[in-house]
């Protein structure tokens, strides 16, 4: 193909081949106008196998590391929590998780597992559809992540779908309607791969932003609130289980300071023939440095991920002293309780087992080892450490001089 | 003047006015040839004022931070510790302090102190320079920072003239004769920006470095040597007083990884007509942020700004966490020993004290809260804080069940 043939190529991208409707919601159609893009996203599927934190590997958690069922006790994520695999898996793996089976979930749950959820608030209406069981619309949501989550169908415009990103936004002051093209790389993303919670008998699915998006804000939120997600079996505090908050962690960091979006990193912009399109196999950066970090970064790609691995592995470090201070806390507790005190001696040590490990799980729930804000995390685990011994403390000296 | 001119004058710089000899301290006879230079040398003697967490004036720091007095209780520095100043008085102040009046000093300090150091070197030999008392060599070493300390007068190159510096350097493997231009522009400032310890009855300068430059290594490096630079007046533990370890934090960051100097913020380049020059008044980047960092980073003043007060801010909290943390661990300490406890039950919670406090003062007394190495500072607090909770919980429950 010569140079004109190559232009012509790239301008007759994409490809008109079918109507996609506005309802449409099946990839594969989508595929027929967007090859490319499709291509990677089928990519998904793949096991690119594990990178020193993460990767696409779906291994058990609860067996590399046997303590964070106590961590969890009494949490649904004490049964089952696996390493994530690609976006083909969305439905798949919250379809699978054995979390389903030992606690009743909402159809809040469908939110983000399954590209069907906004047809079915639609149908349903919104406080309908979080609080049907999840068990009662699971038939309907079999569908995991897809080209309408964040496409508009006629111009392929980025697009909010899901609505408790939007109420979040809005109450934030946020319009999203005036969301540059780079402001929604990263807000398509944070519709999902956000802390939430379920608000109040309807389920409702809720971003706890109110105060910011800090870990700090979110205590707060939840504080306000009076929120529990579960009552810990061992120590009996309020807990709150965080779960992967990567938009929060990444917007205190040096790259979203810097106008860096998700899909810069995780949806590098790369050729096909001579038509220029964002990678759709949504990945870890860490298996594809040439695309994601070396057009910032004009670096070797050893210095690169050695950069990285310092970041990580102290990371992983003060993750470790969290959850030993942790378990501490709660022995301590334990002890606490068997030798006879009750709630009322116990409060503070309550109080201070909640907040200490809600730090914690804000680090270690999110997907990048601490990389999307690398002091932000050290600090938000230090924190978690001070909290966690104080905890210990508290509970160590109850009743006594 | 037009470009010819200004051309020639770029030529004819540096000024060969006088013969510099191997042996000249005086900033003023090597000013005569270097005109420029000397001139923002001489301007380190300006009180710039107060940047958030730094700047140029000698602030007592005892009085902010009270505290700091327990901390550092049977150590000079809870007797007098200041904001330090510019370069131009680093004699004046450590012969001003009143460190030197409580406690003897050996000559060894004049080693950082004065320019004469490598002369009375020469000429006493490298131990009875360190072990002579510090007030008998004190009026030989009224010279401060100069020149001489970092240049050869024949060819202004730099030049190492500190033997600690040398000593550290080899036994890690170092060839200093191999450095680079650029390896030197913060070597030469290792010399002094370093933390330090008087080794021996001779009391030789030494640089803790033989396991490493994180405060892991140099933790390491006294432990082997069962070193303590005092005991704890109020807890009896065998402390480290860490002092500005600014070559070694720098070392761990993104601006070392990245071959950026120490010279390249706080010395950088500029103009003074058609001459390039290095900024010799030395000083905090965050006064000449047009010079020290938008020569790499094209951003905008405020946002550099904003993001160097983020970083400093975040540390300054774990700072104030840690601190808190290490006085209830003395509080522990203390009433432990009131209710009987001795040296056997103590044991554990003394250790724990010397680790915890060593780690606060790495970043206490570094001078950049934090911005060096942003992560590693908050990781080296977070473990501050874990070791002093655990002091703190060792103390109090010494003797019981």
């Amino acid at each position: 193909m010569n140079i004109g043939e190559r232009k012509r190529e790239a301008l007759r991208y994409p490809i008109k081949v079918v109507d996609v409707s506005r309802t449409e919601i099946d990839p594969a159609v989508w595929g027929k106008n967007f090859p490319f893009e499709y291509d990677g996203f089928v990519k998904t599927k793949i096991d690119y196998g594990e990178t020193t934190y993460g990767g696409s590997k779906p291994y058990d958690k609860l067996d590399r590391k046997p303590f964070l069922r106590r961590l969890w006790a009494g949490n649904a994520f004490a049964v089952d929590y696996k390493e994530e695999r690609g976006h083909y898996y969305s439905q798949i793996d919250q379809a699978e998780t054995k979390r389903v089976e030992v606690v009743s979930q909402p159809g809040a749950c469908i939110n983000c597992h399954a590209a069907e959820a906004p047809g079915l608030i639609e149908e349903l209406g919104w406080v309908a559809f979080n609080k049907t069981p999840y068990n009662d619309l699971e038939s309907r949501a079999m569908t995991g992540s897809s080209c309408a989550d964040c496409h508009d169908p006629e111009t392929m415009a980025l697009r909010i779908t899901r609505p408790a990103f939007r109420h979040a936004m809005e109450e934030a002051g946020v319009d999203l309607a005036k969301a540059t093209r780079q402001e929604m790389r990263a807000y398509v993303c944070g519709q999902c791969h956000s802390e939430y919670y379920f608000k109040g008998d309807d389920k409702i699915l809720t971003f706890p932003w109110s105060r910011g998006r800090t870990i700090d804000g979110i205590e707060e939120h939840y504080d306000d609130y009076g929120f529990a997600d579960w009552t810990h079996r061992e120590t009996g505090a309020p807990m709150i289980k965080i779960q992967h908050p990567e938009f929060e962690l990444w917007g205190t960091g040096v790259h979203a300071q810097s106008g860096v979006a998700c899909a810069d990193c995780h949806m590098p912009y790369m050729r096909e023939g001579s038509v220029k399109i964002s990678d759709h196999w949504v990945r870890s950066p860490l298996v594809n440095v040439e695309r994601a970090c070396q057009t910032c970064h004009r670096l070797a790609k050893e210095e690169l991920v050695a950069r990285v691995a310092a970041i990580q592995d102290r990371t992983a470090g003060l993750l470790g002293r969290a959850e030993t201070a942790l378990i501490s806390s709660i022995d301590a507790i334990v002890a606490s309780r068997a030798a006879g005190a009750g709630e009322k001696e116990l409060a503070d040590a309550l109080r201070l087992h909640r907040s200490a490990q809600m730090r914690w799980d804000f680090v270690a729930s999110e997907n990048s080892m601490g990389f999307h804000s690398p002091q932000e995390a050290a600090r938000v685990l230090a924190e978690a450490i001070d909290l966690a011994r104080q905890a210990e403390l508290a509970a160590r000296t109850t009743g006594r001089p």
